[in-house]
């Protein structure tokens, strides 16, 4: 199950690294090296810029026509042909209209797709490459293309048929779904959340081209105010004075234990000599699986553990991430690392099986655990990024507290599992003192009250220690 | 089913581009230009070296241990756990040892391992990166990970249990077999071949490191002599004064459509201003499917389209490459790519559905049939090789002859299906005059008689025309 904290074996600590200077075009950069696990590259130097760190390919990406465009475009979308969106279109749409996916510019063509499939990357003119794993592809069926024939160009539409964007100098290609699973996911078995949401159905063609979007993405769910792109992300954090900006995803109720993690990185990036780091506290707001914690109670439950002090709000930033979730392990965590650099965020925290979850079928974990941060220190395009692989974190008993596992005295030491945290909330008995704060805490039995109230018997997943 | 002959959609031929010089460190380069399928890099020159190409990593790699300290690594090998190879173990062994995987030292452990799988390239150390697409791994079971325990070097043995190999400074690490077999094949299927020959029921462990061979690979099959390493091909290029090096790969009989694009190549690099380009004629020698004809057949069928003059053996070097056959499509045409720059190639043609074949439980083929040589023009590493895709041939009754087919006077073409040809080989019946010469046909036509001859009903699938 995915869980965010680990240890990595026989790692010298990312923070134990000396600083180093070096000089690259006009900007100072500040230089740490990061223990690769391959043999042949034994030392990887990551350097990161003094100030926000650029988006890939140089520029970030805006498909939001402009205000003074946006009658003339609607008018123009109207005599197109039409392709409805699903829940799941609209959310890649969106992460495309922002810019999260820079410097792709629309739903991928096969060359892009054929890239991302077989290399995680995408080739840029000027012979540079940018990370991209997951591919954003937007699926029509027989009669869709039927429908299309010669256009090159065609309206992208919301359930009730309005012409949300213009998809332009498109390219039809064929799905093929199967290689498309087996090369993102690593595996076919029946089961698979996004697969059988988004693809098991989807027509057997894809159309690729370049994204006009008519209007900026909402949602009317009384969260859209934490929906910052980007762009007013990177304002934010400069308006901050953030000398130093490292993100933390997630899909789950934050404990004390992701607490410790976070505010010891940003007390070692201090001692590193950054004035001002900032957290992007960033959970993932798309398609999450039937029995992961909604987004809405995951909010309420992030907004008390700020409340309560447990992060500070000064240096912190809450926002969602608009992506869905795909649970494909070590290919999804390189988007999720890749569309924060998008954001402005120069580290990436990253801990045990990110992305994972059990296999659909078998028995067991469907990706090995150290799988994912490894492949993200060797991912093509995430260089500029400094991973930090973090320390497990376990509840002390002798101090009463979530504090990072000492194997020397492990009996002091309480894991407490999805499954106990769970059922402790079900039950409305509380943990032990000093696992959440109580504000957190009571969320999380309401939502499960709330299942029970609704008569709702969807329940989540072990939610990882 | 894998043909090798295609046509590019409105493909500008590789050779219509002019030739441009420039210089590059001290070498005279020339350039030409391949229409990329990205609309990210519309154009990506592809340089060559007037001499021969380097091979990857600058240097190749030769792992056979020198004649003087043979005697006492044979010793050392005695008294170390063994792990005995299967024939494909072998294959790879004797790939590896002659340094075709360049700049790979052994066999994988973890890192490589993952970034195979992943990104289908290697990082070295020197920040440039290598084309890696095939994992070059060896399983060992629960039973022989207990009997190395300790140990930081295996002995790698035979069949007869006699020390062959040295593996050293070893790495244990878990082999997940659906995720490797998912993302190398883009599928999970039952039936791929390579997967049932040699995944399927290997051990749950691979174990990487660097290989010390204690002798030269030696088939004794009376093939030893075509089994050319990349140092002797180089030799061999070399002493016949190569400017260009454009390799063929095949695993069929060659027939007059495959030897028109050989000979049709050549002549247009000598239109390009290559003085004396040189066939490297180089059919894969380790396991193939039951259904494919069998190596030494192959070759008896190769002789004789060199005997005939089919083609022209002062400008063809004819040779094994002895790597396994994994029938794995757009990957696997990359490792067989780039196996070639090691072997010297500069150019390497590719055609319709490359290392591709029928899904084994779906009646279509496994892969569409262009991706090969789009993946291909698009594969990190291959930037150095030109990438020569290549037109459909097909039979033209008007001149009785093998010919590039015409599409404006389709009437006049035949396509002689592999079904087609393997019917007419079976019955001892002739093909159209102008098919294969009469000397290659007819190895064909006795190998179908040797099959009745022993019984033995296993027939070859499919011959690509």
């Amino acid at each position: 199950m995915a869980s965010i904290s680990t240890i990595l074996p026989k790692t010298t600590s990312f923070l134990s690294q000396p600083l180093t200077k070096s000089h690259k075009s006009d900007s100072i950069t500040k230089s740490i090296s990061f223990p690769s696990n391959s043999r042949n590259r034994t030392l990887r130097a990551l350097k990161v810029r003094a100030g926000l760190i650029e988006p890939d390919g140089g520029k970030l990406i805006d498909l939001v026509v402009p205000e003074p465009r946006r009658r003339e475009k609607k008018h123009e979308a109207t005599d197109l042909p039409k392709v409805r969106l699903t829940a799941i279109d609209l959310q890649w749409m969106h992460v495309l209209s922002e810019g999260w996916a820079s410097p792709l510019r629309g739903f991928m063509r096969e060359s892009e797709f054929l890239q991302t499939l077989h290399f995680n990357l995408l080739n840029l003119d000027d012979g540079s490459v940018v990370n991209m794993s997951v591919p954003i592809v937007l699926a029509i069926d027989d009669e869709q293309k039927a429908l299309i024939g010669e256009s090159k160009r065609v309206a992208l539409v919301d359930s009730d048929d309005i012409p949300i964007a213009i998809l332009n100098d498109i390219e039809i290609y064929k799905h093929p779904k199967e290689e498309r699973i087996a090369r993102t996911w690593g595996t076919t078995a029946p089961g698979l959340p996004y697969v059988e949401e988004a693809i098991a159905n989807a027509g057997n063609w894809l159309i690729g081209g370049d994204l006009e979007v008519l209007e900026p993405v909402k949602y009317n769910d009384g969260l859209d105010r934490f929906r910052l792109s980007p762009f007013e992300l990177r304002k934010e954090l400069e308006k901050r004075g953030a000398d130093a900006v490292f993100a933390f995803q997630l899909r789950n109720p934050v404990h004390n234990g992701h607490a410790l993690l976070m505010t010891d990185t940003r007390r070692r990036l201090l001692e590193m000599g950054y004035k001002n780091p900032i957290l992007l506290l960033h959970p993932l707001g798309g398609f999450t699986k039937a029995d992961d914690v909604p987004l809405s109670w995951r909010m309420k439950q992030h907004e008390k553990v700020l409340e309560d002090g447990v992060l500070d709000p000064e240096t912190t930033v809450v926002s969602i991430f608009p992506s869905p979730m795909l649970y494909a392990g070590p290919t999804e965590v390189q988007w999720h690392a890749k569309a924060r650099i998008n954001a402005g965020a120069n580290f990436y925290i990253v801990g045990r099986d990110p992305a994972g979850m059990g296999h659909p079928v078998e028995k067991r974990d469907l990706y090995d655990a150290d799988h994912g941060k490894k492949v993200l220190s060797m991912a093509p395009g995430l260089e500029r990024l400094n991973i930090l692989p973090f320390r497990v974190a376990a509840y002390d008993k002798t101090q009463g507290k979530m504090a990072f596992f000492d194997p020397s005295r492990a009996q002091d030491f309480l894991f407490i599992s999805g499954t106990k945290m769970r059922t402790l909330a079900k039950n409305k008995e509380n943990p032990p003192d000093g696992f959440m704060c109580p504000g957190g805490w009571k969320v999380l039995v309401d939502y499960y009250d709330s299942l029970t109230l609704t008569g709702n018997t969807r329940l989540p997943e072990k939610i990882p220690v």
